[in-house]
């Protein structure tokens, strides 16, 4: 894994007032989960809402980024929750503007240009967090651990869901730059780039078009890394009835088992974590300790894969998908 | 640019003999530009051909590279001139067997599969050279020089070439990892990122599929920097009579116009380089220079915007191509 850590000029001290966020791009994540978090993660609070989308009561509401920043209350940080094709160009105001920056999953519709922001949360002292959600969720440290000892023999990954119910109306997912079924696709990704022991690598795909859309409906990936493992990954945006999260992986000691998008984690059957997921929890506890400790922390290694997907990727048209 | 440049565990003597080379993938490039620049080059030795594609008389020739490791004369290096989709594994193979890999651009199928093998060669104390053979045209150096200085205004690339000319029967420049019109798009962008004195980044992209193809005949890019520089570029198989492979930069000091893929060099219409191409002779100077040093010269930024523009690109079919 790729890491930026960057020691910023000052850390904070302990008795500083809560970082004063602001959430840009008030859609479903951030209603169901940036919202329910931020009030229960101490050191940080929710100040105002840039969205197109109206806000929540009793919290100032502003329609656009800049209005906020020129009009709104003081804030120190921003959370961007706005699709990734328009994320990159906030970022850089919100930057400038001298604010901490929360990137959702994926941190931009390019590899190529997180790295400038990098660059310019270096300069103006300021965090940048590229959150990947799926990375907090109860089973992923537990799995990294199991599998760091382990001889590993297969991965498969079933990663299916109704794109109905999960993303409804969301025109921007099928949208270039939007990645389609590779929107949950990057949470698998990110998942298990965290917990696998050496990195890996694409070594074919095929992406399913829809013939009325611009973002692929299905993927079926191989990849491998430099000990030969064989890694399968299926994901699909047209499941009905039960959803599959879930990363299998065969070892010289069994099997172990991630289901349920990280939340459960079993042993050949025999359950070793079941846990309410807290996911967002753990990203706000955590970009509250990087502003206090002057860090960042992007690691574009999910994003990377997708990038390699797509090029590498043979195309199949599929029939046309209706919301 | 991101470039990787390691030092070995020990830096060779001055009186060495020439490094042994062999090349594998003994197809066009390696018989029009490989052959003659090494035979020119001091320092270095053509020993032995691995191909399919039968060798050069007087030169050991091999099916493979396997058989050449293990029956050959005894080598120093690999010039890998294989299509990308099977350069990695061979890569992996001659590092582990002790040689220096050079790598023919792009360097890989997947940008994600290269770190790994950077990482072989540290361990490995062995010279990895990603090569951009299009950086070592005689105009970019002035070009980039010109340009450091200057405030731009905007960027133009047209690199528009008849692919019936310079990829007769290539059977993989068209299937997935053969990249399409990127294989010679790459040399642009190559030059591009290092004539820039920003990096860049795509914010747009089109690319144009045959229906009976599996990569892009045409694609067209927008790409800007953090000053937002406007950025445009054409690539274009499909083009016939004049053949068209030119960078034109708008300055605030007139235009500075880069033409014949980097052979030569204008100012406000006034010549400042034409010269002979010698691409690959300055490849094979800068090889043995790295294996001298025990560096290594890896940049993957033209193949991640390559990438970038698949995942960010929206996709036409356009009429079937035939060779």
């Amino acid at each position: 894994m790729i890491q930026v850590l960057q020691p910023g000029p000052a850390a904070r001290e302990e008795t500083v007032p809560p970082i004063r966020l602001a959430i840009v791009g008030f859609g479903k994540i951030a209603r169901d989960q940036h919202v329910p978090a931020i009030a229960t993660t101490p050191g940080i609070a929710l100040t105002a809402i840039a969205s197109h989308d109206g806000g929540l009561e009793g919290i100032p509401y502003f329609k656009t980024l800049d209005h906020l920043l020129s009009e709104g209350p003081q804030i120190d940080a921003v959370a961007l929750c706005t699709p990734p094709q328009v994320r990159r160009a906030q970022a850089e105001v919100a930057l400038a503007a001298g604010k901490h920056v929360l990137l959702e999953k994926p941190p931009g519709a390019t590899v190529s240009e997180i790295a400038p922001l990098v660059a310019q949360a270096q300069r103006a002292g300021r965090t940048l967090f590229a959150t990947w959600h799926s990375r907090f969720a109860p089973a992923v440290e537990p799995a990294r651990a199991f599998l760091a000892e382990r001889t590993l023999r297969a991965v498969t990954i079933a990663w299916k869901e109704d794109v109905r119910i999960w993303h409804p109306g969301q025109a921007w997912i099928w949208e270039p730059g939007g990645l389609g079924v590779f929107d949950p696709g990057i949470n698998a990704l990110s998942i298990l780039t965290e917990i696998l022991p050496r990195p890996i690598f694409l070594t074919r795909a095929e992406l399913a078009f829809p013939a009325n859309r611009a973002a692929p409906i299905a993927a079926d990936l191989d990849f491998s890394d430099t000990n030969g493992l064989a890694i399968h990954a299926e994901f699909d945006f047209r499941q009905t009835g039960p959803q599959s999260w879930d990363i299998l992986v065969e070892t010289a000691d069994g099997v172990l088992v991630l289901s349920k998008g990280g939340a459960e984690l079993a042993h050949d059957g025999k359950k070793l974590v079941e846990t309410p997921e807290a996911e967002y929890r753990g990203i706000y506890r955590r970009f509250v300790e990087l502003i206090a400790g002057g860090m960042s922390d992007v690691d574009l290694v999910p994003l990377q894969h997708v990038a390699d997907a797509f090029m590498l990727g043979r195309r199949t048209l599929v029939e046309p998908f209706e919301d």
